[in-house]
């Protein structure tokens, strides 16, 4: 079957289109009628680079490139819209996975109101993906980049990190299950087993490097409740906590200790030998960041649990200055080393 | 170096934005204030497959990857915008490489209108792009899709065909450039001898396999002129020639002989061992295919050359029914092919 033959597959599979797509997949162009302003962002995902076909699925694969992709809407506070993908397949990647992996980003495509509006389709050696996704606002105001952080407001962060990097080293090595040694006052709240809990927080945690959740509804909420700056955690706290720091020429201090951790993590990432601090910078858990008046921090805690039903948690403050501080309880800095892909 | 360092001397090359980008490269996504409209369109270039090294310079290599997306806009008849740039790059493609095929993609950006607005890189086996433009419009219905041709509309092809698969063969065997036999009078014309315009036709068909023009002027001045349907010739006459005829629910009447070729591609082809009518299928030359109503053909003329500098020749016209009939001056009919990546 040749590329046109598997673009009409696709297209058939594909459900309704949103309200703002006057023409989608199948023309030249994909036309919309876009809000007052939009936030487009691309990212590239790489076989051996930022997923192994031994460890996730097609479904997996496909939800990943578009959950990552639409976390960076998330983090502009941007209401999503549409997705554009690109797809390298190699010879040993058939239809049938490409049908999979396309199913994987439909279904997080409705769960989240994004229309998947276009795409290519390439022979490659190697299995890669290109999403490019749009998102709608009603002005550019109402959009909120990395640079606005004032000196005094509220560094906060949503849900809780650590949760990727332990679920990698659990898929990498499932025996790393045994070390997740759960306090059985946890097992009781999951109403169940110690052992019931282990397993729950397991499955949580491959599933939080395999599928993450863009914080879509989170972000939104906090740029309504007056985050001045705004980034996802993509590559790493230091890193990324660097990069707003940089573009708003401000100072963050960070407390490492009141940082919410994934359920599990701690223990499994202490089994593996990988030092907990530094886990704080391996990157991929999506959780957005964000600079807050303090003033603002109750509304956007309560508006945070309605729309996303997680936690939001002040972990710093922003300070004049320059550079991330990342303090750790016994008063040593966590080196703020982002996650480089191409180092 | 790594990714962030390579970002941050892309985004010092970058030249200014246009007046719809309020925030470019270097934060979560960018944010544009666009038209009432926007046509968007994604392509994938991936090595070996859409170009080779060994015959193309990074410059170049941007250049294609951004003409063919930009092909996709002018099909439409939008006003470029922004593009967004996805790059894979191998150990052995360098950081002067990566900047050199970004000059290539900015040279282009500046000539055509179109701010380069974001991008990621990755890592990868082979050097592979993945290109996202927007275009934009006052309204939906200012854009030209491929579904509204009707029965009795000419069809009309800006530019001329051939060019770009004589170029490839040319590229592939220098030695070919004496297969080009240009009439004196054609030298006499070009202002030379038959040699300088042999010279001239070879050096033209290699830059439009290498540096094709989007044909945004001529697109434009098609649908403010009244085109019905119109689409890009990316993979061939005959299967691009179908979409439409598809798209639009008739059928497509194509005369073959009065397609006008690229200088000195006919006699190259002939050399090469290609049949020249088959040529009209391989795809590449990025001209456009519109049906127009036939009292609008003058007008649209006049307005592609006004615009564009080229011809607009009506080349058949649009039948009820379904199909491609490209008629052959010796009564047989063309086999509509079209040129098929993934087969």
């Amino acid at each position: 079957m040749g590329e046109f033959e598997l673009l009409a597959r696709i297209r058939e599979r594909l459900p309704a289109a949103g309200s703002r797509v006057q023409l989608g997949s199948g023309d030249d162009a994909a036309v919309t009628t876009p809000g007052d302003a939009t936030a487009t962002s691309v990212d590239a995902l790489v076989e051996g680079v930022h997923f192994r076909r031994d460890l996730a699925s097609p479904a997996q694969i496909g939800h990943k490139a578009l959950a990552t992709a639409l976390s960076d809407l998330a983090a502009m506070g941007a209401e999503p819209g549409e997705a554009y993908v690109v797809l390298g397949v190699p010879d040993d990647f058939g239809e049938d996975a490409c049908m999979e992996l396309l199913d994987g980003m439909i279904a997080l495509g409705e769960e989240t109101g994004t229309t998947l509006a276009g795409g290519d389709l390439s022979r490659a050696t190697e299995l890669f993906l290109a999403i490019t996704v749009v998102g709608h606002a009603a002005g550019p105001q109402e959009l909120v980049d990395r640079g606005g952080a004032r000196p005094g407001d509220a560094i906060v962060l949503t849900g809780a990190l650590g949760g990727a990097i332990a679920g990698l080293k659990l898929l990498e090595d499932p025996a790393l299950e045994t070390g997740i040694d759960l306090d059985w006052r946890v097992g009781q709240a999951m109403g169940g087993s110690t052992r019931q809990a282990t397993e729950k927080a397991a499955a949580a945690l491959r599933r939080r490097q395999l599928e993450p959740t863009p914080r879509l509804g989170a972000g939104r909420a906090l740029a309504a409740t007056g985050a001045t700056a705004m980034i996802d955690l993509s590559d790493g706290l230091g890193g990324d906590a660097g990069h707003l720091a940089e573009r708003s020429g401000t100072a963050l201090s960070i407390d490492a200790e009141v940082i919410p951790r994934a359920p599990g993590s701690t223990e499994l990432l202490a089994t593996a030998g990988l030092d907990r601090w530094q886990a704080l910078n391996a990157g991929e858990d999506y959780e957005l960041l964000a600079a807050l008046p303090p003033g603002r921090l109750d509304r956007a805690k309560r508006a945070v649990g309605a729309e996303e039903g997680i936690a939001l948690t002040q972990i710093g403050e922003v300070r004049a200055g320059s550079g991330v501080e990342i303090r750790l309880p016994d008063g040593r800095l966590l080196e703020p080393v982002g996650f480089d892909q191409l180092a």
